[in-house]
């Protein structure tokens, strides 16, 4: 396929992709949120600090509405560069995927209806540990209890979230599951130093190296529970997780638990596979036996600097990109050319208004 | 079909019933909340007053774990008679339809994970407005976005509610908008004069006649939304209203704003629909040019005095469960006899737990 590069497991890969795709796809967002993402330098998935508990629940109303309700512009970078949701809105809407929002501890809830799940924000993992038991415990059950039913209303259930600072979380879990992890970020210049910084403190805080026990100290809400829907999802159909880094945490803890290997595989933007900072195809080979791929939304021939960005390094990956265009290539036949029209289209739609 | 009556409009009836037969249902189950069931005598939908409050999310989480969190046992009337939830859940269950719950202003939230709104709880109508002019505006959009959402995910959306107390305000409704309604009730002895005398004072507040006017002030939170949903959901997918006479307010309130009546159908129970107390099917003709339909449950030929008391004029109606059966025999062919055997199955299991 135009664009598409399978990772690991390329065999299952294709077997995947060919299987998903005369099928129903559903999009559904995990919002969320951990206090980490206030460390000074951490993320810049927001204008400023204050703004990073709005980027969740902002992305989720600019998917369903095209704008947003709880802040006045789409999320941005400090100096303007656009959420990587444009790219997951410009591939949904040409698609007609339809998609949900789902609540998993975000600070801000989005003007529009949600799924609720109950949980609590994640805390600041260098301080004090991201939830109690009860509540992974609950993000566990929940996420398989909504895995069930939204499987049985499509034949591939695509996961994407937005949640800041996320990346540091999903380190600090595969270091303590084991995992030469290198992760991703939404800053060109990845903070690396900072991140590997932060997950140390965090790691000195835990007491028992079970998956359950690591998550719920150093983890944040979403990872467990999208490691819940999967595993019960991945039992009745397909699953794409759609994401990068990040994700390979959501998979190494859902390992743990036992889920569906041939019907899973993750799917993320060839701008994350290819992070030289991160090591995104060594990792998922490593947490699970599932097949991923990375999709090149060719943006770097965009005529958009805001959108060339994206191919530069920023935003990279979030609000589930790489996995929405993949769904749009595979349900519309959709070359990168054309997605890429459809996202300069929207791009200019924004900067219009 | 066996143990199904065409009500009004049978040939539209029968076309719409033929054309859902094939496809996907799925079950929404709204909860909703309106002060005015704390009249004395108004509604046994609860064990005591205090009780009814934990009606709707009872509902929603029996529906989906076969049993309650929120409250110990299943919801049901003082003297022990279950909710009819119990037949929703037996058509649901042995149909394998999906089904998700959505929160339209209930004051207790269930343990699951369910869509929120954000609609407040309804006032007393006969002391002060149900719902403000924003709530009712965000009640019909919200209505309307899940509408779309969901009738993209099923060919057939089948829309339930519980809302103790939901008749009366039903009743204001339909007086208000003009139309000669007897509406039903969950009590054997339908407390009419009390149901006439409450909807009396309430019309006595109004000031302006116009549909929106109308549910804003006498109305309740189910109303409005599922009028939103049923208006952007027959748009593209087909639509049954699964209850009884509060459907009627549904349907007059949802015929001001526009739908499209070829893609809906209301189905209640034979209860209902030969409540002598009543009016259902000429409420029906006269409220829409939609197909109605009743399905009889065939719960007097139960072994069990618990399920033969639906039979008898206890509950009647409630949770979908019309629409439910409905559901169950279009999608799996399965009789009244074999829906009857799936319901005394489910009793025995609520019984000797």
């Amino acid at each position: 396929m135009e664009g598409v590069r399978l990772l690991a497991d390329s065999g299952k890969g294709r077997d995947f992709l060919d299987a998903v795709r005369p099928g129903r796809f559903l999009f559904s967002l995990v919002m969320s949120y951990t206090e980490t993402c206030r460390i000074p330098g951490i993320t810049i998935a927001g204008a400023n600090p204050d703004a990073m508990q709005f980027t969740p629940p902002a992305d989720a109303e600019y998917l369903h509405y095209g704008h947003c309700k709880v802040i006045e512009q789409i999320p941005m970078t400090p100096d303007g560069k656009p959420t990587p949701g444009l790219l997951t809105r410009a591939a949904l809407e040409s698609a007609g995927i339809p998609h949900l929002a789902i609540n998993a501890g975000s600070k801000i809830v989005p003007q529009l209806p949600f799924v609720e799940t109950g949980l609590q924000p994640g805390r600041d993992i260098t301080s004090e540990d991201a939830m109690t038991g009860d509540q992974l415990t609950r993000a566990v059950d929940y996420g398989r209890m909504l895995g069930m039913r939204l499987a049985s209303l499509a034949d591939c259930l695509v996961i994407g979230e937005s949640i800041p600072a996320g990346t540091t979380t999903a380190l600090a879990v595969l270091q303590a599951l084991g995992f030469e992890a290198r992760v991703s970020s939404s800053i060109p210049e990845n903070p690396i130093d900072l991140k590997n910084k932060t997950a140390a403190a965090a790691l000195e805080r835990l007491g028992s190296k079970k998956p359950r026990d690591v998550v719920a100290a150093v983890g944040d809400p979403m990872i467990p529970l999208v490691a819940g829907m999967l595993c019960a999802a991945s039992k009745v159909s397909r699953v794409m997780l759609a994401g990068g880094t990040q994700m390979a945490a959501v998979l190494a803890f859902a390992s743990s638990m036992g889920f569906c290997e041939e019907n899973a595989a993750v799917v993320t933007t060839s701008y994350v596979a290819d992070d030289p900072t991160a090591n995104f195809a060594e990792l998922m080979r490593s947490v699970a036996d599932v097949p991923a791929a990375a999709v090149d939304p060719g943006l770097h021939k965009s005529k958009h600097a805001g959108l060339r960005a994206f191919a530069e390094g920023f935003a990279k990956e979030g609000v589930g990109a790489g996995g929405s265009i993949m769904s749009y290539m595979l349900h519309t036949g959709g070359s990168p050319e054309k997605f890429l029209n459809a996202a300069e289209t929207e791009y200019q739609r924004l900067t219009l208004q």
